[in-house]
C-alpha cells in the first residue's frame, strides 16, 4: 500500500467486540504503514494494535504520549515525522481522537501548518446513541461532562432541559461510571416528567450493550438498574 | 449467523470510496440476514445493498419507503415485521440514519414500544470533519442547514460565532451542494478575522477529500474554491 503521508485520526474500540464488527478493514491497512503514533496510553495503544494484526512490529513503532501530564509546548514536535513526509496516527484511550478526549490540539496544529490530515471511520458513542435514541438528529449538542457539584449539575440539568425544549434540539453529556447512579438520581429529580431521557451504555458490546429512551415519568415508574460502565445520556424536553 | 431480532441502523457510503475503506465487515454479515429495509430512497439502498454483497437476492427484500412523501401514520406499520420477530434495517440516503436525514420516527416508535435498537457503525462527516477540524470536540452542535434567506442566514451565522465564543463550542453545519459558494460569501463577509472555519469536502473520497481549517482572514486572503460538492462546515470563534 503507498500512503498518502498525513496525520490519520484512528478510532479505537469501545467496548471488547471483534474488531471486524466495528472497524472497517481500510483501517488496518493505514494502521500498518504508520511507524508515529500520537497515543493518550501506551500500553493501551499496544494493545490495540496487537489486536488490529498480530504481526505489527511493536519494535518499530515510536510512540508520543499526550495526555494531562504532556506538557502543551512539547505536542508540536511529535509532528516532526510528518514534516519530514512520514505518516503519524492519533489514537485516544477509546473511541475516536478529538471528540471529547485530548486530541484536538496535534489536528490544530498540523492544521495551523496545512499538514494533510485524514480522520478514519470508527465507533462514536456519541453518534451511536444518538442514532439509536431516537431523537432530533437534525439538532443535537454534545455537552461533554456536567459539573461535578450537586447543586451545579441540577442547574446545569435544567439549563440543557430548557435548551432542548427551546430550540428542538437533543442535549447529550456523559459521567464517569462509578457516578452514573448519582447522575441517574439528578437527572429524575430534576427534568420534567415528559422530557424524554435516552441512557446509552457499553454500546458495541455485543452482549452488554444497551439503549433505552423513555419519558423521565415512565423511568420513574419503572425504575432502571445502570452499572458503573460507560455510559452517555441524551435529553429532549 | 444468529441474528438477535432488533431495529438495525445501519451507516450507507458518502463517497464512491471502497466499501472495505469505511465500512465494518460485520455490517455486511447485519445485513446479509436482514430482509426489511426502511429506506429513504428505494434505488439507492438497491445499489448499497449489491455492493455491499452482490450475492444479495433483492427479490428476497420488502422495502418500506420513509421520505418527505411519506404519510408518518405509515410508519408504525413499518415496524411490523419487528414486532413478529424478524429484524429491520434503517438505512437513509448517505450518511448515518436519524442524523441529519428522516430516520429518526421509526426509531422511536421502536423505543416508544420497548423495541430492541442497535446502530451499526459507519461513515459520519459530522463526526469526522469535527475530528480533523482540530477544533474543540469536547463541547459542540450540530445546527443543520442554516436559512435559505441571505440575512437570516447572515443573522443566524453571527448568532452561531457568538455561542461559539461564549461557550467555547465548535459550531457545526450543512449546506446543499449547488449553494457551497454563497455559504462562503456569507461566511467569508460575516465572521470576524480570528474565527477559525474549517471547510470539510467530499469526506471519505479517497482523492477528493479536503478538510482544512483556517482563520477567517487567512481564507480571505488566499481564497478558496468550493464546487457543487457535499460539503461540512464549522466554525469556532
Amino acid at each position: 500500500m503507498n500512503l498518502q503521508a498525513a496525520l490519520y485520526l484512528i478510532p479505537t474500540n469501545i467496548s471488547e467486540a471483534p474488531f471486524a464488527d466495528f472497524f472497517p478493514q481500510g483501517n488496518i491497512e493505514v494502521i500498518r504503514e504508520i511507524k508515529h503514533f500520537i497515543v493518550e496510553n501506551i500500553r493501551t495503544a499496544r494493545r490495540f494494535l496487537k489486536k488490529c494484526d498480530p504481526s505489527i512490529d511493536i519494535s518499530q513503532i515510536t510512540f508520543y504520549e499526550l495526555n494531562g501530564h504532556t506538557d502543551p509546548k512539547d505536542v508540536s514536535s511529535y509532528l516532526q515525522p510528518l514534516r519530514d513526509g512520514n505518516s503519524v496516527g492519533i489514537m485516544s484511550e477509546a473511541g475516536c481522537p478529538g471528540v471529547a478526549d485530548p486530541g484536538a490540539l496535534p489536528v490544530s496544529i498540523a492544521q495551523k501548518e496545512g499538514l494533510k490530515v485524514i480522520p478514519l471511520c470508527g465507533p462514536s458513542s456519541i453518534l451511536m446513541s444518538l442514532m439509536a435514541s431516537g431523537m432530533n438528529g437534525q439538532h443535537f449538542a454534545f455537552n461533554g461532562y456536567l459539573p461535578v457539584d450537586i447543586k451545579e449539575r441540577e442547574r446545569k440539568i435544567r439549563e440543557l432541559e430548557q435548551l432542548s425544549i427551546k430550540h428542538d434540539m437533543t442535549q447529550i453529556f456523559i459521567e464517569t461510571p462509578y457516578r452514573n447512579s448519582k447522575m441517574m438520581e439528578s437527572l429524575l429529580k430534576i427534568l420534567r416528567p415528559d422530557t424524554l431521557l435516552c441512557v446509552a451504555s457499553e454500546i458495541t458490546d455485543p452482549l452488554r450493550e444497551k439503549i433505552v429512551t423513555r419519558r423521565v415519568d415512565d423511568w420513574r415508574k419503572e425504575g432502571y438498574e445502570i452499572g458503573k460502565c460507560p455510559a452517555i445520556f441524551l435529553i429532549h424536553g
